[in-house]
């Protein structure tokens, strides 16, 4: 059997797994990343990644690629920017991985690239050739793959549609976070509820009641099952912005499937009913009746299965063609 | 010297050029299209070909493709929509087209599709791989490239951009015209110049007093630049929409090119300096420094252009490849 190693570098961990080719998982591991930053978290995911494979090639195996998956972007350069880990704004981490992969293919691809490909090999969009994966975690982005291809831009940041607008009305926060993320991620929702329930009108309101003065996003989304006033305002919009969200990237590209993953879906999960019913009034409708909205299959493993599929396509790529 | 047929089915005409491989024209030919629909229009876009593949012959050329370019879509079973023209929801017109090109590779591609392919070929976007044409007419659509590819999305309706929303308040019109295309489209712009000239508040402006009380959207240029409260309104009102768009799919494709091309562009050109600080605002900043924002080069002829260049590319594709 034949097997590559797929990585999912996390803001907390490194994952590691072997995929055969279907998809199966012989081995994983898990490294907590204990605060690591610069070239001690370059080492640290080198050292892994050597450590796994020579682990393998003592059972006899060896790994045909390798793909990491990292949290921000991948330059064709190969360097990458990672705005979580101090000291990540140009790192060489794939000269640092060759050093141990010798001749294997190996490549680094940014987190949103790989939940769309995960959920293409594994997962909801299981082989689509027009999908698009939407991360609401603490900020919003989206893998965007089209006729069989992620797109990447120019340079590597398409798909950055936390910054997407959809309201004329310009405010100052908007400059550091883009529309959609002050609205609608994680970090957006902990913000406005703490800001919002500091003020007088909403001083009944079970958020003002946490005890921290701070509620996190579960709290809002608790109050909000719980009919709390506040928590409704915030995450009625909310839907309204996910809602339009998905209205303009169906009416742009005209996809099979969006799937909505990271760690707000989780709970906002039972609210794509009605994120569907605010992109019907807005998406072309022709473009809108061919697409289903879905939750992530894979969850938390969608980055990890995506590095694991371009492992495999860095494979077939390195291997001469058969005409 | 080898040469391709590019042809250009717009509401009025049909233009047909023969193309050679650097872009030259060594013919171009243009016939009314006098209100043709249905099979009569098909026979006279299929005879018009014809009759130019002949006149070619007797000059001893034989072409080496076609590629016509339509108002509307070309669907992968090469059936065609196209709204404007009457009996074409579903017209068979590559299967007609076969019957007078025989073995020469032909093939039929979007309006939207065709003004990208032709800036890239020979216009302002020469060469780039990431590059939107945003064509604002009657309508309003968007011909995209996306590492060096057209997206065609699912069923060959991606690029929609008249329906993009960017406010959430919901209004019936949007249902029949999407918002974009409402607000900021040359019909959306004389149709709203047309309802507001006729409000009281507005009975002071120049438009107001266009004799047919229908101003059309070069009256409302015209009245823009003569300082007329109600045009300011409504083309202030456009340059906003023009350049949330253009910000939003700046931060979904990180492109290195939008240009802005279409009948409205034409009078609007003068104030792409406005659209792109509105952009600005709204935009993911990292790509928004790599973009420029350009006015179409070639105008009225990025169609015929763009079915050149596609012409090259089926007559390429055809070929066996050589490794």
């Amino acid at each position: 059997m034949s097997y590559v190693i797929g990585a999912d570098l996390g803001a907390t961990k490194l994952s590691l797994a072997m995929f055969d080719t279907a998809g199966g998982i012989a081995e994983q591991r898990f490294h907590p990343l204990e605060g690591r930053s610069g070239k001690l978290a370059g080492s640290f995911v080198t050292h892994a990644i050597a450590d796994l494979i020579a682990a393998c090639r003592d059972r006899g195996i060896s790994p045909l690629a390798v793909c990491i998956c990292i949290p921000g972007i991948a330059r064709k350069d190969g360097t990458v920017w990672a705005p979580n880990i101090e000291g990540w704004e140009a790192y060489p981490l794939l000269e640092e991985l060759r050093s141990v992969t010798g001749d294997m293919p190996v490549g680094i691809e940014s987190d949103r690239t790989c939940y769309i490909q995960g959920e293409r090999w594994m997962g909801k969009a299981k082989g689509l050739s027009d999908a698009i994966f939407i991360a609401v975690g603490t900020g919003i982005g989206a893998g965007i793959c089209a006729g069989g291809r992620v797109l990447e831009g120019n340079a590597g940041i398409a798909g950055a549609i936390g910054w997407m607008t959809m309201n004329g009305k310009f405010i100052e926060p908007y400059e550091r976070h883009g529309y959609l993320e002050y609205h609608a991620s994680g970090s957006g929702i902990a913000r406005l509820a703490a800001k919002m329930a500091a003020e007088e009108q909403w001083h009944h309101s079970i958020l003002a009641a946490v005890h921290s003065g701070s509620p996190k996003t579960a709290d809002v989304f608790d109050a909000y099952h719980r009919s709390d006033p506040l928590a409704t305002a915030i995450i009625g919009n909310c839907i309204k912005q996910w809602g339009m969200a998905v209205a303009n990237l169906v009416t742009i590209f005209n996809p099979q499937m969006v799937v909505f993953g990271g760690g707000v879906f989780g709970p906002a999960v039972s609210l794509l009913p009605l994120i569907g019913r605010e992109a019907a009034r807005w998406a072309q409708p022709l473009a809108f009746a061919q697409v289903r909205i879905e939750a992530s299959q894979l969850g938390p493993d969608a980055g990890i299965f995506g590095a694991g599929s371009c492992a495999w396509k860095f494979y077939h790529q390195s291997q001469p063609s058969v005409t």
